[in-house]
């Protein structure tokens, strides 16, 4: 069973999952970052050792959990101490072959949330997908991951990538939207915070209904006429109104084109 | 004092905002709709007479409320009473001058939210923006609409167009991503709930954290070989593959030519 987890990376995931899986009873024995800041802050929390050399960690734990840029996984591969024990990374889209023919135990632990480190999180509710190379290796995990939530799904590769895909859609674009939305307020000195309940239904709409059910606006209408004041509107602000007409055309090939 | 109200229009936001104002006291006279079946189901719920021709409409009302598309606002202008009671419409994009020279008691009352019949709605948090060609007449709007939000703003007619661009970002192009994250996840047979706790955090950050700061992702880190396996990944699927481009280009422009 695993007790001693090491963290490898105190990115926005690395410096939730420590701190999660420590409040949640296991011991965090250290925790890996290039920068002795990043390392330090996320070993404060969890009373670990921070370590800025990856050779210098120890093998005296039970799982290392990769928590860094995808194109920075192979590297650590490469660097950890190689003591059998499980290894596991958290990318939506890194495959779970990188480690084949590297390691003997491993898998993959992707929780499907967007991670900003000074947002504390409800992670009871969090979907943790994962993966693992046997079994025995995939229950181990089940049984971590189940002190923090109670959604855990098992999938391969090329779903997690789809998920992954999925959350840069879902997350992503649409945090973007709502910049888009707030600058066009910001322009006309409206209070953002109007943006709110609309944003909450819209979020809330699509939880319930279906989101081909759920559209609403000028472009599902083809109301060409809103859709003129719209890009006149925006007529100064030649970046938005690109945005704008593209958007609108998805959505009405999307709607139209079936 | 307002207490009789006639509503024209029974789509989405006019029987939102009939039922509403009926349960909040006010007397519902009349529910217009070119179709008869519409006109009833808003009237069955307010004990108003459903009217389908707009010639019929009693002048014993205190305001009419024109909730139709806004193609057909101006021909509802020309054909109902001109019984010199408050006349106002509900449209993000038209501007107060429509009413000019036609009527002489006006106003605008939008509400900030996205509308499907079939989904209960908390008015109590819905921002409403109004507008009036007199002091006095925007003091009677305020005082009906008090009734239903504490949340009202006076804007004039260009700000109002901004919310409503804002709002076609914020809620319309962001329901069509949710759409296009289900879709994805449709084909890998994954259950679409997974989805509802990121597209929740996504909105509650954006209600605390400034967009700018809440981005996440690929895009937004320059994560070329990510987004490479994201767009390969779409590769069988022009359609959003256009989009992924598109938008993540969106994201960098915006984060990097700054």
């Amino acid at each position: 069973m695993i007790q001693n987890i090491t963290c490898i990376g105190a990115g926005n995931v690395g410096t939730h999952l420590s701190k999660k899986f420590y409040q949640s009873g296991y011991n965090i024995v250290e925790v890996y970052s290039r920068s002795e800041e990043k390392a330090a802050a996320v070993a404060k929390n969890t009373t670990a050792r921070a370590v800025t050399n990856l050779h210098h960690l120890t093998e005296d734990t039970d799982m290392y959990i990769i928590a860094v840029s995808d194109q920075a996984i192979e590297s650590v591969l490469n660097q950890i101490p190689q003591s059998g024990k499980l290894i596991v990374h958290t990318s939506g889209s890194t495959p779970i072959t990188i480690f084949q023919d590297k390691v003997t135990d491993y898998g993959v632990l992707y929780p499907l949330q967007t991670f900003s480190k000074e947002r504390p999180l409800d992670f009871s509710t969090i979907p943790f997908f994962i993966e693992a190379n046997s079994r025995e290796n995939e229950q181990k995990l089940r049984q971590v991951i189940q002190s923090l939530s109670e959604y855990i799904y098992h999938v391969n590769s090329e779903q997690r990538l789809a998920l992954h895909v999925a959350a840069v859609f879902a997350c992503n674009f649409t945090n973007h939207m709502y910049a888009l939305a707030k600058d066009v307020l910001a322009q006309q000195s409206i209070p953002q915070e109007v943006l709110g309940p609309l944003i909450q239904e819209t979020a809330d709409k699509v939880r319930e209904m279906d989101p081909l059910q759920a559209q609403t606006g000028p472009a599902v209408r083809n109301d060409q006429i809103t859709m003129e004041k719209h890009l006149s509107y925006l007529e100064s602000d030649a970046f938005k109104k690109k945005l704008y007409n593209f958007v609108s055309q998805h959505i009405q090939n999307r709607h139209y084109s079936k």
